[in-house]
């Protein structure tokens, strides 16, 4: 029998605890595994010892519990030949520890951290299995239909542009809303805003992803072309990371600092351009940064995201126990209609460091996207999760 | 039997169509009501002739409808000495449409419309009962506990800094999150999100309300003392309406442009402060500013809120059908444990244009609130009103 360690990288999701509920539930039914720990921070936790026993954690309280209930980090591993110390004492730690398996639930940059720790057990013959659990709103991830995470925070951000949308047209003027939406480099969760049309309503009208160049001129004329075809509220979903076609950010004049991957802090794009259509168009404009309430909001998860969240953390286990190592759990999509999926896992070296974007096809001239993508996104944001409150008015979670 | 006509006014909020919910219930119940009309876009409906039938109406799905199903305006009367020919207007239209009773619902400005309405009426012995049914979620309006509205506003305020804070914890690095929540000249909102903290969670730590000179010293003072007393992830709740001794706002840089009632429109007193601790402090700090989400968001509803909009609304057809007029309708605190509440009316004259802000004994430091207010606000977003979906997994409303 041996130690399963369990960590969470990257950042929160509504879902993460989901998956982390998901390792622990299977683990315990696992003869093959003994004691189930959880590292704080990521793998910050193994280099401070600081780990924590998971056996007696209120599942179904984790499960709808927001963020990251084991901390996170965004440590990014050396490489192997650069510094082999860091390596070695990774692996004194899991055998001091009995560690026979380590899941890493946790976005791309978590990948690349299964994909370096798996291969320097294989070459070192250590006898750690190592798995990916996906998890990330940005739907990033490559080889997977899509990640946890994502299907919650796509239900709030269409639930939230309809309920903006409806705010929007309380007064008889012409007005622009512009909803900013996180995702640096892939559109997919800015798209899902199209999620909140319906037979009733057309917004938002405008969409704009970062997969393509945005112009600032061309953008004027989307909006007077809106207003032209008599549409008196323009509701408008941008991805924070629109750029133009030198890359330039259009938020970049409020770009500040760079976190430890080297990322841009990125703040704004929808405050640009409420001031560019105040400017160029003069009607009544307003920004609505979404902010990190997209990804943590507790409140309001897609019940296919959660179920599925929790199976892809059971089926990580199920692949360490059977023998994988260096993989990344995955989804593959049977059918939209009826949706199923099916977990598999696919080799970490296909999967680690590559951003899955939004395909040209699935985008229509700049500023809207296509009926396949929405059909894509339909079945994620699925079902809600029947949430528990306390008596003090508030949702319930699991505090650690 | 003579008809009544409805209509909203002011800023949405998701308890308002409770309110009109309640009007047409109630109505349709009295043999004194004929037809029940609502004007479109408040008191500019009737200047327009733009009014509805609204006895058909889903009023389950009504009720939980955030923003303003009639739409709103933002029209303030002119004084009856000023401009008569205006008054002479809107009652020859009630005259022509045979209107016998008329419902404002509505936040402090359209208290005024129900006040010089009423007075003219009173003047010239027109027999139309006119009553207002207060909304805001601000809660500012003097003569009563509490508004329809600020409950559902207040519950999603508190939820939003619960997840905000637990998003803030993942990492470990010493951090500053601010969040920046409206009400202008009344903290009550900004109050409820101490409603957040429990036995586990003492966030947010700060909490500054408009009712206080704001002083950024004293802030950054009062930052660095909570990282002195050992706390790492500090949430601060800031009014959009901080203001210095002097009146000047904190946000006065980004300050643009004035509403049709001269109010400033703000924005960003939560990225100055932002701004404010990476230059001080130089820690990571994020701010986030809820901006309209909190008074739309129909998903997530006060099931004491949405019970207590819909009474006082029914309520208020009983006031005019009783002979009532010029009056608001109020509600009464009988106690705190167990809450109840009685719902009066109150002479519309101590009631339109004056802003009940929070006492300065509720506030503490300067940067806190007592628990006597908290005792205040936690009935007000007590329960949850369990929300209709769609078959497309986005809550179910009623459009126009």
């Amino acid at each position: 029998m041996k130690n399963l360690l369990v960590a969470q990288s990257g950042g929160p999701t509504a879902a993460i605890n989901a998956s982390l509920a998901g390792v622990i539930s299977k683990a315990k039914e696992k003869k093959e595994i003994d004691k189930i720990y959880g590292a704080l921070n990521g793998i910050e936790g193994i280099f401070n010892e600081r780990i924590l026993e998971l056996s007696n954690l209120d599942l179904k309280l984790l499960k709808q519990t927001p963020s990251a209930y084991l901390g996170s980090c965004r440590k990014k591993l050396p490489d192997i030949a650069k510094d082999e110390q860091t390596y070695q004492d990774i692996f004194s730690y899991f055998a001091k520890h009995n560690i026979g398996y380590f899941i890493y639930i946790g976005g791309n940059d978590s990948m690349d951290t299964v994909c370096k720790l798996s291969d320097y057990a294989t070459e070192h013959h250590l006898d750690v299995k190592i798995i990916g659990v996906p998890k990330t709103i940005d739907n990033d991830l490559a080889n997977t239909d899509h990640t946890p995470g994502f299907g919650s925070a796509a239900k709030y951000v269409a639930t939230t542009v309809s309920e903006i949308t409806e705010d929007s047209l309380v007064y008889d003027l012409k007005s622009v809303t512009i909803v900013e939406i996180m995702g640096r480099h892939a559109g997919w969760l800015t798209a899902a805003a199209a999620l909140a049309r319906n037979e009733h309503r057309a917004a938002p009208q405008l969409i704009y992803l970062p997969e393509v160049d945005f112009s600032k001129e061309q953008f004027i004329k989307d909006v007077k072309d809106q207003f032209q075809r008599g549409v008196n509220h323009i509701i408008i979903a941008v991805s924070e990371g629109i750029h133009d076609e030198n890359g330039t950010l259009i938020c970049e004049g409020e770009a500040s600092a760079a976190d430890s991957f080297g990322h841009a802090m990125l703040s704004g794009a929808g405050k640009v351009l409420e001031n560019l259509v105040k400017k160029e168009i003069g009607c009544k404009a307003r920004s609505v940064e979404l902010n990190v309430c997209q990804r943590c909001a507790g409140h309001l998860l897609s019940e296919t995201d959660i179920a599925e969240a929790f199976l892809i953390g059971e089926m990580g286990v199920e692949a360490a126990i059977s023998g994988k190592t260096g993989e990344m759990m995955v989804f593959t999509r049977v059918s939209d209609a009826p949706y199923t999926i099916r977990v598999e896992s696919a080799d970490i070296h296909g999967s680690a460091n590559v951003e899955k974007r939004v395909p040209k096809e699935w985008i229509i001239n700049g500023n809207d996207i296509t009926s396949d993508l929405i059909t894509y996104l339909r079945p994620l944001i699925s079902g809600q999760t029947p949430i528990l409150f306390r008596q003090d008015g508030l949702p319930e979670y699991l505090y650690r």
